[in-house]
């Protein structure tokens, strides 16, 4: 089985195409897990527990553990092993790095970390991609477009006639290997998600920026059909209530997400 | 004092463009620090003993670090902390992300970990550097041009006539603000390198990739002049011996290196 045969039938098994973002941050933590021994896990472990039947992938970014120094490394690997193959764990951690360097990064996200897929950057090209390709059955998520204001800057340069971030697409299908590799393409720009998927028919694409960054789902999910995808949401499911109801606050979010999705066609 | 002088006074001071890449590899550490209670920085505070007089930038390339887990992070603060104001600790990250995550990774980076100065990925566009200016004094090193085989597949990519990396070497030129941007460019394309120190005179430029990658030191001091610059060697200057006089001889190394290299011009 390939990852994007696993990631095909984990939203199929769930009828859902729902990410969700783990993205912790002290000041938003609903006080209640602030007593246990590690609120951060807590937190995550309860939204994992309220969630896990519609959601066939969780995305720690990274940046957030790292704010919060070791600690941070601590509760990242408990939540990757609390989710322990229920769940896809896809670490958003953007990388990018040359030769012995690109495999230490490979080492840390899928050996040490244990994650089952990982984001990357492109702008390195190949070679820094390549070293992932030696964890079999593991994701990669090449960054294409992103869901920032600022995106288009270099994204959107024209190479050749094509722009760069369809470039990027089309690379990424010639490096994959195995169903290793799928794209990250933003919410927020729904007409180049469809030229992306026109593109990479066949790549798994992950879709960030609906919710508090302003891009809609609906027209994320019609774009990024047909093919495999997930729409990710951060803040507007986890952070939906900091009472003590909100696990059951952040189901129904993302309950009302997973709605407005839809389900994979068959 | 911004950071380019701050950088540009140390390198005259020591008399020295020298940047020494502090990457931990577990195999490759000398036996004599195996027995310590933390061997990563006992090893790196041995080093930096060794070469601190003529050594302005120490580079710890996070992906090693990673790969230790949480271990390695705290060996990273560890270390930061060691050096402690008595050169620059220029964290390699090549970290890139939007919004509120960047500025998760700038907390990460120069708050939690207190690096002076960090290396950022172009791809995303200014929202990923912006929140790194909130940090008054410290550096961001944008990749420009890497110094791996497949760097050109993007990076050289012609963009309105103008290959990719130098459109960024222009636009981190503009985004810059109160000396705190620099620019990476790889030492194995010294053509490319002439062509971003003509292109941003006044940026400092971090020049990775002389010794294990094969660059050659002399001719990328040549490229890099005249201007602010440091040219990185890991592997060939901390590893030069596993004996226990592997700080004297990765002291020869950086020595031999620096000569190479030659002193700033007035």
């Amino acid at each position: 089985v390939t990852f994007a045969q696993r990631l095909e039938a984990l939203c199929r098994q769930r009828a859902s195409h729902l990410c969700i973002g783990l993205d912790p941050v002290p000041e938003s933590l609903p006080p209640s897990v602030l007593t246990c021994d590690d609120p951060v896990f807590a937190f995550n472990r309860a939204i994992v527990d309220a969630t896990l039947d519609i959601t066939p992938v969780y995305k720690p970014n990274l940046a957030f553990y790292e704010a919060l120094g070791a600690a941070g490394w601590t509760s990242l690997r408990r939540t990757i092993e609390y989710v322990d193959g229920r769940a896809i764990v896809l670490g958003d951690a953007k990388r990018g790095d040359v030769g012995e360097t690109a495999r230490a990064y490979a080492r840390a996200l899928f050996g040490t970390l244990g994650l089952d897929a990982c984001t990357l950057n492109p702008y390195i090209g190949r070679d820094s991609i390549e070293p992932f390709f030696a964890y079999p059955g593991r994701g990669i998520f090449v960054v294409c477009h992103t869901s920032n204001p600022s995106a288009g800057e270099i994204q959107e340069q024209a190479v050749d006639g094509e722009p760069l971030y369809l470039r990027v697409a089309r690379l990424v299908g010639e490096w994959d290997r195995d169903g290793q590799c799928g794209l990250v393409v933003g919410a927020t720009y729904p007409a180049e998600l469809r030229a992306v998927r026109a593109m990479a028919p066949r790549l798994p694409l992950l879709v960030p920026g609906v919710g508090a960054q302003g891009g809609d789902a609906r027209a994320a999910a019609a774009a990024a059909r047909p093919g495999t995808f997930v729409v990710n949401s951060s803040r507007g499911v986890i952070y939906a209530s900091a009472g003590r109801d909100f696990a059951a606050t952040a189901r129904a979010a993302a309950v009302a997400l997973r709605d407005a999705l839809g389900a994979p066609t068959a």
